[in-house]
């Protein structure tokens, strides 16, 4: 008897059913991706470890460490940033400006393991570098509510400005360092409403006008027009104030014009982001229907991170997608349509040498595209509907001696019941007609 | 200044141009897979390192393990078959067999790296649990040669049988275990030839009669069945060798019926394949133009590895592409289309306020399923054009304000250099009939 087998605990495996809605699921952000110029890229699980410590501050006691073979310091990549960053410093002399790339792969935290968050996880980014302008903020935004739209999803793409968060603790009298508690507050709003952020302004020592200052930017909700006009009068004498003010008029502005668009995009306050490196807008998406479930889809402007062969830091956008965390969320808004199997046709197995009939038949129907099984052995047909409704293929076909002697082909459905006999020459047509080819 | 960034020695980046033509590669593979009814499945890419210890001989030494955060003896994953076996353990009382499954993933292996060897790679398998027929053994031959014929490879599928190699060690009066050797020597034929298979055995300590005997065994070539009446004439004694000249005759026999299959199988004495676990059918492919290269694909039959939840054995049989040679094999065959994106339309930016003009085409034209990007700032036309050029964008489009005032815009081919004017309503028709949409 073999050993019990085991899972590693926050690891997954995917059996059919579920790779089959994941791929799907992949499949159709891979393709607004690409409709909106963004190329395949793809970096090694494992880094040197030196490359990803110190770029992840207290998270870094999370990154699965270890020493290789030939005692080379070695991590498996945290996300997929980092390594964007020794790309574009490696090769940024031979890529073309702006660069859109797309990354789909996984990453490795030794985080708690808990609903919805693994160890391991499939992350989905896409970002332009190279680019600072609005185009490229109104672009990622537009990318976010085309893939939510394409995926049936109801999602609201809240945004905001690190230009406006530095205003408003300028305004509080704090520096960026001072006021990263600040920050951290802002970003667990939603979660503990109001009363929570103030508790946990007055442990961190903040001084009660800031604390007030802090509740009356939280407060700043509204119509987005609104919402830019109120934080003007708030925090109208600071420095950094009127850039973001602009930069997230005119994003909004641009998606007015685009009929539908503006309506999924809210200027909201409360979005901060954690991590440090952020210099512009940022982003977080959640359903509509269950704002519960967090964000799925998460990102902003990074001017200050990525360095070209030059050393000089090329300005950056970017967005990512937590597959497990969206994929949650839709089986739990019953947005996933079951499928269960590709295959399409079982040809139903009656003799052994028919096996060369068979084998003709799957043949011309699979050049058709469509996709096709034999039944392996000639056992009692009801072994092998069962196993064509367990698997959910939609048609059985028979091919037995009375068929074969007259040239036919009897073709069952399997969902309705139905069975019809076919001249062995029309069949890939009526087959086809009748199935969506496997493109 | 940024540190050095480096990558890890045997590991690779691949930047948009080789990761398209990858990603082609995966597509055509996978196409195969689903119409032949193989479903996708995923693993983690981490295991507890018990269960790859004691399954892969001397290699063994190659697999990257370590302890993790909670000092768990972990490993990445060395091969995507002994998660298989893992997984028919675990879920296969809820699977249903024959259970057709394929996986595409990372591998990793300590090994020295050369040309065409890395230490992480993509590996590519099907495999079929739960069947033991003729059957699944043609169709995994005919799965090959229809995945090189997709790409357009003209490839030989090179089959032998584990028990004619049995055979073979009896008629040399060895056992398994001292016919280890015979067996590796007999793998290195087509590299190292009589000569040095000769001197592998004399080394090893084999008697002058087997050695005589493995050289009469391997000149058994010539036409499929001119080959196993030979192996019939010079193993006639031995118990195992009817089964397997039965199933090999058996296999070249269907495919024989199915036109043009069969002339791309060769029965081959020298495919001994390395792993022991082997218990039937094994094949090798190679190029026709360029058998250098060694097996692109290679697989079996393997009975006596996977265990059903209940204990039991579970019949296998499965193929695996290493994709990395296989794209270098092509590359170098001049089999690889080159792309150099996927972008198909540039939008030129010619004032800061087209911008939504801009975006409102490039939303239409995505509907309509191309691939669209805008040029992010108003610069000078020829740097505009030259990025497109760079990229291999095939065609630009101009909106200016001459355009815009009559209500057109202007189409340039960027390779053949045309340009022409199309009314602004009949542009997004225009494009598609002239560039295959992104499906």
């Amino acid at each position: 008897m073999p050993e019990k087998a085991r899972l590693l605990r926050g690891f997954q495996d995917f059996l059919p059913e579920q790779m089959l809605a994941r791929n799907n699921l992949i499949a159709t952000v891979r393709q607004n991706f690409e409709r909106f110029g963004f190329l395949p890229q793809d970096t090694p699980r494992l880094e040197y470890a030196d490359l990803l410590l110190g770029k992840y501050g207290e998270n870094e006691k999370l990154i699965y460490e270890f020493r290789d073979k030939g005692n080379r310091h070695v991590a498996l990549r945290y996300d997929l940033t980092v390594p964007l960053t020794r790309v574009i410093q490696m090769y940024g002399h031979r890529l073309s400006f702006p660069y859109r790339r797309y990354q789909i792969g996984m990453v490795w935290r030794a985080d708690k393991p808990g609903k919805g968050r693994y160890r391991e996880f499939l992350q989905i980014d896409a970002d332009i570098v190279g680019d600072s302008s609005l185009l490229a903020d109104v672009e990622m935004v537009l990318l976010t509510i085309r893939i939510m739209q394409s995926l049936n999803v109801r999602a609201l793409v809240r945004i905001n400005c690190r230009q406006i968060l530095e205003a408003l603790l300028q305004t509080c009298g704090l520096t960026a360092a001072s006021g990263a508690p600040v920050l951290r507050a802002i970003d667990k709003f939603e979660r503990i409403g109001f009363a929570g952020v103030k508790e946990e302004l007055r442990e961190s020592g903040c001084a009660p006008s800031a604390i007030a200052k802090v509740e009356e930017y939280l407060s700043a909700q509204g119509p987005n027009e609104q919402v830019l006009a109120n934080l003007q009068t708030l925090l109208k004498q600071t420095a950094n104030l009127q850039g973001g003010v602009e930069r997230l008029a005119g994003i909004v502005a641009t998606l007015n014009a685009l009929d539908d668009a503006a309506r999924w995009v809210k200027i909201d306050p409360s979005i901060a982001r954690g991590l440090d490196y952020y210099t512009g807008l940022i982003f977080e998406t959640t359903f509509l229907d269950d704002p519960d479930f967090g964000s799925v889809c998460s990102g902003g402007r990074y001017d200050r991170l990525i360095r070209l062969p030059s050393g000089e830091f090329a300005s950056a956008i970017g967005t990512s997608i937590g597959l497990d965390r969206l994929f949650a969320a839709m089986d739990s808004a019953g947005l996933l349509p079951k499928t269960r199997t590709i295959t399409q046709v079982l040809i139903a197995n009656f003799a052994q040498d028919g096996l060369a009939e068979y084998l003709r038949l799957a043949n011309e129907l699979r050049s058709g595209g469509l996709a096709v099984e034999i039944f392996p052995q000639p056992v009692k047909l009801a072994k092998q509907l069962k196993f064509a409704n367990d698997k959910g293929i939609a048609m059985a076909v028979f091919m037995g001696p009375d068929e074969m002697s007259t040239n036919q082909v009897v073709v069952k459905s399997m969902t309705d019941g139905w069975q019809e006999a076919v001249a062995r020459q029309d069949v890939v047509a009526y087959l086809r007609q009748r199935l969506m080819p496997v493109l």
